[in-house]
């Protein structure tokens, strides 16, 4: 090109100038500028300080996977496209979704809490390997979590809006029979986005339909669970245990009951951790920003309809 | 055949006649009999209250994977056949070994101590996928957790005696070259028996070694572990962190500085648990007891001089 300068993609990244992704914008051929004359905003703040947007911002892409905060904020509009982060922190997700099911299997919370307490953890330890694990919500963090899993010797069911299978899983089920997958599996874990249809999924009816050695492993969103009925169920033995990264609301009260249940594992909202967020999400704005600059398809595509 | 008692063997299973094993003799054709009809024996109780065994013993089938107290007291002998269970619990070790692993980079007993203490555990969490994990000690319990760590998305690399190529394994290194494999490792799990060689292989010199960044998992012998080598490195920063399943001794004493330790994960040697044990050995004992009866090679033989 004659003119680099006229070639090289406009990007806002707001509200501070991330090395992560001032590099990753370079890299691509973009070149970093203020919003007033930008052609793409790269947004990294609350939704609280979502700016104004000029009408020359024709690509939105924003950090989180979660955007139901956008959505009923009525920032998501369709004057323009948005990208979220969706799939680009699935391997970290992933990860700590089998840490925290690991942990609650083979009683790790416990050992941490009573030393060599060895009779009552000794009999309480259970594997992994032979059970059945239903994972609801089929993208990206379950297409990371199959492989761990069914390497661990679990076998998977898969549950997706579809129903069509998953890769992997040894069975799909679409969301509309939900109900049928409690009785069917050993554990769950929940990685679907919250939405209408997701809230509350875990409730008094789906709890008791779990066989009472079930853990529950949440990595999505806390509303997926009905806190009040879980805490019932734990303390009723109605399933063996819960494993949190999310809860409803975040971080629980100080006198929460889950705080002092020893079936309770809590992780405070790091299964992505922000202070590495920038630096995961980079390889992928990149990539983005090469497909914007050549007209094609951009990785991560959201409206505000989008769900699972 | 014409006559049934004949042909099967006699089996005594030692101090009692616990319920899965009984089944595992009668379902492979076999007949529990008291010590003094017998041909087989299989010692289900401790080290200290094994018998004198009459000359017509022609193997012993032993429950245990670890047989050091077996060879220190002289008991191991040239008289009869041994076995030992070696591989029998390999994946439920394998399993506890990453569930250890997982807890540690993923900040879980952090979590479990300290309420939602979102800034330092955020900035603390680790990934097991892009690091790099030695084990050493490459028997069963390597080959259960080499497909578990590679399917995390880790790179392994296997210690052994020969050093032959280990499956799945991106690099493996004999144990005459250990030294070597420090500091290209991210993480270490123990997986070896213990004996004179492996005694206190992490000492200060492979601590120095290590980064900074390491998590080191045993789920094999204390004694591999110079413990106040360990403690020194754990309270410098010299290493990362230690999620042990075996300590020396064991327990820990209630003042040993390891239980206040926040880098620290113990579990009350559980990994493979003493409740569930003969559940689990009970399918092998009828295998090795069909391979006894044709006159086939049983599964996990050893000797006094058996090492890894």
């Amino acid at each position: 090109m004659s003119d680099p300068a006229a070639a090289a993609l406009p990007v806002a990244i707001e509200p501070n100038h991330d090395e992560h992704l001032v590099a990753a914008v370079e890299e691509a051929g973009g070149r970093v500028v203020g919003l007033d004359e930008a052609r793409v905003l790269v947004w990294i703040g609350i939704v609280d300080d979502f700016p104004e947007l000029p009408d020359h911002i024709e690509w939105v892409a924003l950090k989180t996977a979660g955007i139901e905060e956008y959505v009923s904020a009525g920032i998501i509009d369709d004057r323009r496209r948005w990208t979220n982060a969706s799939g680009f922190y699935a391997e970290n997700v992933a990860e700590h979704a089998l840490a925290l099911l690991l942990a609650g299997l083979r009683q790790i919370n416990t050992a941490v809490l009573r030393h060599w307490d060895k009779q009552p953890i000794d009999t309480a330890v259970r594997s992994l390997h032979g059970s059945t694990v239903a994972i609801i919500g089929a993208g990206g963090i379950a297409a990371s979590l199959i492989p761990r899993l069914t390497a661990s010797g679990a076998r998977v069911i898969a549950v997706n809006r579809s129903g069509r299978p998953v890769e992997g899983a040894a069975l799909t089920v679409p969301s509309e029979r939900l109900a049928e997958v409690w009785e069917q599996t050993d554990h769950v874990v929940l990685a679907a986005p919250a939405t209408a249809e997701t809230r509350h999924l875990i409730n008094a009816d789906s709890l008791a339909a779990l066989p009472s050695h079930a853990w529950i492993v949440n990595v999505a969103r806390g509303p997926l669970i009905d806190q009040t009925s879980l805490v019932t169920a734990l303390r009723e033995g109605g399933i063996a245990g819960a494993a949190l990264d999310v809860t409803d609301p975040e971080p629980p009260a100080g006198d929460d009951p889950l705080w002092s249940m020893p079936n309770v594992i809590i992780t405070p909202h790091v299964a992505n951790p922000s202070s590495g967020l920038t630096r995961t999400m980079a390889p992928w704005l990149a990539k983005n920003i090469r497909h914007f600059v050549a007209g094609e398809e951009l990785i991560a595509v959201v409206t505000a309809g989008s769900a699972y």
